[in-house]
């Protein structure tokens, strides 16, 4: 029974980077060939970085891709790692138009291509927008063993080249992701790659990338399933890893006379060098699933660090008010980029109480981070007086001469300044546009205000279990939220308590429901006819809002595209 | 030979306003009838408005737009319309999903539907994302006349229902539209409907949606264009209108035994009443074509107030510098408004020249708009004392003083804010986040500076020739432009020549050629790469900017997605 060694390449790319990237396809070869593999996987569109968006559309951009890939076989060769059979993503365009494509290199030459069947267009995805499918069914015979080639979406729909792939029969399913991050997703991914294994009667080899791209991030959690669908190793989220395991697998099938319909069978047998004498494999990973809290602080600190440093910035500026939001998203910064690329500001106003000045001392001093203080007073009276402003203009100017205040020293000092918003605050309107919605990123807009709370004590608790300080003050989290743009104020003179409105939103953004299922559910028509109204309403403000790090089904962002005028509301039937 | 009338109501609906949609259309159909019609054509999603986007995705909306659209037949049989046939596009939602939908009325029933076979799902459009295609081929006996129904894009794509129809044979095509403007549009429509009407043998009636949708603007340009394709109705642009004409059709055709491959084939008789005697329709309208600048402004002028009044606004603020853009704006959100609905504000800083306070003062004077000073001068020093701010970071604070006080003037009085920022300086980011680019609309982001110049010498020429004041002030139009933030500061510091850069960006931008082909195509190197260097660093900046009107192939919004971190350059080959 011939014997294959796989290695599983959970890289992190970015997206546009050809140079860079293809440095790092040569160096997780590089890698794979010193842990004795005969294959290595890199993930969907490693070689241009995941999601191309509109640089698909660029001829200038696809043919540069392509050269970056025909020049790869070359360089392997080079490299000494000829003998390396490397399957890898890349962006290519025929005739047709763009392809989501794989190319399988073997010996300094491209062997075979495979483009994506199946192009996902729902929810984060547009892909029916940028690609064309392909119909190809390429079968790789190597040392004897059959390999079939799919690329992500391809394995989430029923009957497309996974059945036909069964009909044929194959030793091993090579399958290429850029599948994103969404809470308790690798359940779910775990369990299709299971029964796709079962359909297909095959082992397959599931590579994902990892790392932060702008609202997406990426968790990896690359792995093997034999053919029962029981997992072999299984690579841990959010870091780089390469995933090294021994395969047994039949072999010299002889081939099938099927001709499934609509697809283009390829059969190619490339001769791979005599199997050399090897110690065996060492015991695969298989890493232990993570909490709920562990993950989504993973995702966010990902998302955060990556945002920050594909984007050429070396440090982040942020407001610290004393609340929770922002005590959070500093311990995130300080968690992705260290405590000395983090600068926080407190930024007082008249209506600053003692205790929150006091709190965000604290925080400064827990975690380590840059701090100073900047008084808002003068230039909130500059506003009020000459324009003379109350009630709301006032309260919203305090919070605008904030984001003013940091975004100047943004320009002074090169930081890219961090929003400090909740999703539950920005699904209700509860903030200002141009005040503390101002930022070039938002680490938590896709965090319900109940999770923030979580998330702050699970990360305390994990300091002290480690015996470091917890980084947020705890009275930060305990005392009741307020913005202080004006005297007494508190969150829940406006909105409903945060447990009630978080089980609202999730219900009516998360799942669609509308009104009157809402109201069979239980929820008190009066407070759901309040919440959807503030909801209806804050669409504009979110269109504004920077990107974050995707978290759930749905931030607020690309894949929430309300129109801007409305007129239908939801209301009580 | 049977003869129809037939009632084209080019008609702006607002999206999500069902209950306001069906009294429109319930009004529009009065109309038509009271013109004596037998059939009246409404367009592609009247009953919803058009684009739905997420809206579509919601279960109560689609059984909100169900419910509307079954309420229509008996609303019309009340009014004493049931004899018309109305055929009427709405959003329908079967067990397959959302669809894109026209439904066909007659005497209290909804007599057949069609589903819209072709979604497009580029530039604007998102439609692949929001609906399922439909396959079927209704053909409506009325009055002896065979109906076929298709709905815009079916008729941009070769091979559709357009194709399958003719193998069929039909007396006459009818067209629902949701067709967006676009520069010199009209041609290619024209051009196409005429070719669609060759190739199906009959004649088309093409009704199109009027007015602005949050980024989109419709033109209307409904027409009538017989079966050799010779146009013998067409409604003027940018204005409701009922466009009415009498059409003799052969009418009594064998049913062809022809079944195309992929089309669902349903035939539908309805039993009309018998014609009645009429006086013959009055020389059906044949609207003369716009010039350029006039398609232009009037789309501008229609995208900014659809844009005011659907948002539930009734006035406009923004800052007159005594520039060409804001003057431009101003005189727009005139023509849109009326002067009373429009509050300039000039916001001197220490380096506004005294020409520019006075270009303002005569902006304002000339088109009798509200208008007060408010000098920026102790709001800029608050910021630049306490934060030490010089350089990039005080010309910006400055900028950024002026959009707070037009936000805190907004919040106080209530005034939508629009920013005046075109579409050049945007492509090249020159322009400051969170100070010009604030506001709620950006009317002229879709308008190259060269155009904007233009529109400016064209408006005071129509001004000239009837006999009124011309609204924009000469100096405004002749003079340098700067952006006044630093002492004797000129746009050309830091720009190419506007007619250069206008010209580069609609190759680089609108064309996506790339660098290679630019200098083939005659540009200096170093000026491309200065330019695309600019345009490909003002991503981030464009994610931020809130929605204008699109007047040409790529505004910077929806339709232009690159990723924010993009670390590959259009660089020299």
């Amino acid at each position: 029974m011939p014997q294959l060694r796989l290695a599983l390449a959970q890289v992190n790319p970015c997206v546009g980077d050809l140079s860079g990237n293809s440095r790092l396809v040569l160096e997780w070869c590089r890698r794979a060939a010193d842990a004795n593999a005969d294959v290595v996987l890199l993930p969907e569109m490693a070689l241009t970085g995941y999601p191309v968006e509109d640089l698909a559309l660029r001829e200038s951009f696809s043919t540069a891709s392509r050269r970056a890939l025909d020049a790869l076989p070359g360089a392997l060769a080079d490299a000494g790692l000829g003998e390396l059979l490397v399957v890898v993503g890349y962006l290519d365009a025929d005739e047709v138009g763009p392809r989501n494509a794989a190319a399988i290199i073997h010996r300094g030459a491209v062997v075979d291509r495979y483009y994506k069947h199946h192009l996902p267009n729902y929810g984060v995805f547009d892909e029916f927008r940028y690609f064309h499918a392909g119909d190809d069914l390429p079968v790789i015979r190597y040392r004897g063993v059959d390999l079939g080639v799919v690329i992500c979406e391809d394995i989430w729909q029923d009957g497309g080249p996974v059945a036909a792939y069964s009909e044929i029969g194959l030793d091993l399913m090579l399958c290429l992701n850029g599948s994103p991050y969404e809470r308790a997703k690798d359940d779910v991914r775990g369990e299709l790659v299971a029964a796709r294994a079962r359909e297909a009667g095959a082992p397959i080899a599931y590579v994902n990338l990892v790392g932060g791209q702008d609202e997406l991030v990426f968790d990896g959690d690359s792995m093997v399933v034999d053919a029962a669908g029981v997992v072999l190793a299984r690579a841990p989220q959010f870091v780089d890893h390469l995933l090294v395991l021994d395969l047994d697998l039949p072999g010299d099938r002889s081939p099938s006379d099927a001709r499934p319909a609509g697809f283009e069978v390829r059969r190619t047998t490339i001769e791979g060098a005599p199997a050399v004498e090897r110690a065996p494999c060492a015991g695969p990973c298989i890493a232990e699933p993570l909490s709920d809290e562990a993950e989504v602080w993973q995702a966010l600190v990902t998302g955060l660090g990556d945002y920050v440093r594909k984007n050429g910035f070396r440090s982040v500026i942020l407001g610290l008010s004393g609340g929770i939001d922002s005590a959070v998203v500093a311990t995130l910064a300080v968690d992705a980029l260290g405590a000395d690329a983090v600068y926080g500001v407190s930024m007082p106003s008249k209506y600053s109480s003692e205790h929150s000045r006091h709190d965000a001392d604290d925080l400064a001093e827990r975690t380590g981070l840059h701090y100073r203080v900047e008084p808002i007073t003068d230039m909130v009276a500059a506003f009020v007086e000459q324009l003379q402003l109350s009630g709301l203009a006032e309260e919203n100017v305090q919070a605008r001469c904030r984001g003013m205040a940091l975004m100047s020293l943004s320009n002074r000092d090169g930081h890219l300044v961090l929003a400090t918003g909740n999703k539950s605050e920005l699904a209700v309107g509860y903030s200002t546009i141009y005040g503390d919605a101002v930022g070039g990123f938002a680490p938590i807009k896709d965090v319900p205000k109940t999770l923030v709370w979580r998330l702050a004590r699970w990360r305390n608790e994990q300091a002290a279990k480690n015996g470091e300080t917890p980084p947020i003050p705890p009275s930060s989290i305990e005392k009741p939220p307020s913005a202080e743009l004006r005297p007494g104020q508190l969150d829940s003179d406006s909105l409903p308590d945060y447990t009630l409105l978080d089980d609202v939103l999730d219900d009516y953004v998360e799942s669609d429901r509308g009104f009157a299922d809402l109201v069979r559910a239980g929820f008190d028509p009066v407070v759901i006819e309040n919440i959807v109204r503030m909801v209806d309403r804050a669409e504009y403000k979110r269109r504004q809002y920077p990107p974050g790090t995707k978290i759930s089904l749905k931030a607020f962002g690309r894949d929430r595209r309300l129109p801007i005028t409305n007129s239908w509301r939801e209301r009580r039937p």
